[in-house]
């Protein structure tokens, strides 16, 4: 029999009571260490010196070649392609039919007829399906993100990732290079030296801080590793490496939500038969939703561009593309919700871990620095017994000194606003990756994204700094 | 130029202050992923079902063969071998010639003349040494622990190794076995069936609940895996496969202090000896020493058999062993102290975590579950201004619902006895593991070693139920 992502939601019932109760575990960020250092150091050095994020594991890698590349993507993406010049790189996001978020990759164009797309795995299968779903003279190759727990296995990938970010970070850049660097525009690529390599660099940064990405053949990695790391010694900056306790933290910072359900789940037609295609052990149908957040009607986990920052990358001059005529109808409609940072109140935090040194049942653990438990986070974020908003990433930020969390909120809300995040799942589910726990409310202040900079203009406000 | 142990020390002036700003990190539990559930379940579980420990990678093995083999180790252990017959495994404890705790392996006896021992470096290194400085007709085979970070490269042992502990265990044995399993008496090993292997079994067992630790060819590693989980799946028993993050908490609940600093770096002879023969990469060089007790003289962190409770070991009928002079001196000296639980005080420890929650420079941040920052941790506690101990190994118990660590106080020392361990360092030091902090005083309750028994008797009694 077939094992698709529709056999699966039959089997279940409710796409929502199946992902609530998946027993893949948490979303893991696989194969880097959990500590180079210590995570409140790794977290600092991005801010205050500089940190090394090995990228090579937690992605997906698609490679998209072929004389309709371009017209392919451009049809499944939201994303304006016409100022899509060679050596750029965007920030590529595909919705559905009917305009919801299916997950985002970084697009990097490497030739007029060859694309390179990184992330999660849900746009991954996404073009995967499109590609054989359509009549697209284009060619994928897809190099799927590495195992979870590989137990000491031997991992390979296409590509070694890197990048190096913080103040310091451009010291480095000049070692690395033998002399400047090029003066490359955030979100385009030039090729740098990288000892007796040359190797593509993407201008990135997070928080204002300077950052480049770099990548090559994986063969290359442990080369390229010494080599960034005796560029940093002979520049005498402190580059601190970042393992995966702290890594998947820095977006809270800067405030890029990873995680949001894919919104694949319903809807007929290319949907339906999407469905069809995905197979059961796929992430969509494998994949877990935690939170407290429990809704019959999965569509209540979607997002829309909109929401999410990204009404801005819309192409809307092209002739057409996947969801357009639902984004249209979608822009402006003040049913959207935006975009907000959460910061936790710290007296409510430290209840819930002061729960855990009692008997009894505790509050669900916030686990240090990542206590997200699931694929795809869904907390509620009441205003008195209005849900006025959805947590979707947390996290805890030793440069901020609170947890934080990503998410969205209705138009009415507004920064400061005091709100109260419930915490922990009213119900016991299947997921392996929760204790048995209790439901409690954590008061949140409403704080805009990216937080840095919002935080040190609202200091003064803050009750991180006065207590609640 | 030579560098050896001897020649680090004199370049670093004084071995406390070399190995308290080493720069090797915390002491890693490697290859094995940090979660499989969730570190709670996971501790859950050996108390309350079963629990899979994959202990493949953590230690060092170290094979001992030859018509000598046995005299070898008897000269070099303080344990009596006079009833070590084949088939049974020793808690094997190696002392220098002033008395002071190496380390510690586990042995075990596979033939006449062949021997396995399985733990941390310092004895490995010490027996090495031991066969090359005398003349000893022995075969060495030496398998060290896995790297720290593989990061992706495979890693391979000379044997896998699996503990199967918890309540719930025994009906997993029978599964595995096809049938009833032997009555293998406790530290005993017999032949049992997994799946279609004959593999060699350990009777372990933490705190009372039985447990079986079995080994075999690495290559096995897979088959072995699988077979044990779905003999527990037959059994209708939750196994819970246990990660790193948990794995090295388990002890805090039975009692064992896994690393004590071995005594080998004063003394003349033998042990001069010792440290020119010991690389300058060695985990006697390279380790770090975390904690805030701080002395010029490195002996003040050894330890003495009587010390950590192995003063039954001692074969006092035995000719001669290394240290058998010393310990005979040592012998019921009221300078010796006892071994004990620390019971952390609620509200302190929450005090420090809180901490977290403040701009300036915080306390130093206790990990969950495992908080140790050093390859030996060294914490002062104190009965007023007079340190009366020193806690050596630190965890947070989810089954006790509260941080406990392990070590020494003086005699004159009582349970129940609430006393104050320093926690933090006193200065900053070169050590990687630890963030900027400051030092604080947490309350601790004496309390027995092995702790949980203990904790169910003084219950009513605890502080951690009635507040402090």
């Amino acid at each position: 029999m077939t094992q698709s992502l529709t056999t699966a939601m039959a089997a279940a019932g409710n796409p929502v009571q199946m992902l609530r109760n998946s027993k893949i575990g948490m979303y893991v960020y696989p194969v880097v260490a959990p500590e180079f250092s210590n995570w409140r150091a790794e977290q600092e050095a991005w801010r205050k010196t500089a940190v090394l994020f090995d990228q090579s594991h937690h992605m997906d890698e698609v490679i998209v070649e072929g004389p309709q590349a371009t017209e392919f993507l451009s049809h499944h993406g939201i994303n304006s392609f016409s100022n899509f010049e060679l050596n750029r790189a965007k920030h590529y996001v595909p919705v559905t039919p009917n305009g919801h978020v299916i997950g985002d990759h970084i697009i990097f164009r490497e030739r007029e007829d060859k694309y390179i797309l990184v992330g999660r795995a849900p746009t991954s299968n996404w073009l995967m399906f499109a590609a054989a779903y359509g009549n697209w003279n284009v060619r994928l190759r897809y190099d799927p993100r590495s195992p979870s727990r590989p137990e000491g296995e031997r991992v390979l990938r296409e590509h070694y990732r890197f990048q190096i970010q913080g103040p310091d970070a451009p010291k480095i850049f000049e070692k690395m290079n033998g002399g400047p660097v090029p003066d490359i525009k955030f979100f385009h690529v030039d090729w740098i030296n990288v000892g007796s390599k040359r190797v593509q660099a993407l201008r990135h940064g997070m928080s204002g801080a300077p950052g480049l990405e770099i990548w090559g053949p994986y063969k290359d990695k442990d080369y390229i590793h010494s080599t960034i790391l005796q560029a940093a010694r002979d520049a005498g900056v402190d580059l601190v490496q970042c393992g995966s306790r702290a890594y998947s933290t820095n977006t809270l910072e800067s405030g890029w939500i990873p995680s949001p359900l894919p919104g694949i789940y319903t809807g007929g037609g290319m949907l339906a038969d999407y469905r069809d295609w995905l197979g059961a052990d796929s992430y969509e149908a494998s994949g877990a939703i935690g939170g407290s957040f429990v809704s019959d009607n999965i569509e209540d986990y979607y997002v829309n561009p909109f929401e999410l920052g990204y009404g801005f990358y819309i192409g809307w001059k092209k002739d057409d593309f996947i969801g357009k005529e639902a984004l249209t109808k979608m822009k402006d409609a003040p049913t959207n919700r935006k975009k907000v940072t959460f910061e936790w109140n710290r007296d409510d935090v430290l209840k819930v871990i002061a729960s855990a040194f009692e008997q009894g049942t505790p509050y669900k653990w916030i686990d240090f620095p990542q206590p997200n438990y699931a694929s795809s986070s869904a907390d509620m974020v009441m205003q008195g017994d209005k849900m006025v908003g959805m947590s979707m990433f947390n996290g805890y930020s030793f440069n901020e000194r609170c947890v934080l969390s990503l998410g969205v909120v209705d138009q009415s809300v507004q920064v400061n606003d005091v709100l109260t995040l419930k915490w922990g799942e009213p119900e016991t589910t299947g997921k392996t990756s929760t204790e048995a726990h209790k439901q409690t409310e954590i008061r949140v202040r409403v704080a805009e994204t990216p937080y840095a900079a919002e935080a040190r203009e609202n200091y003064a406000d803050s009750w991180r700094t006065k207590g609640s």
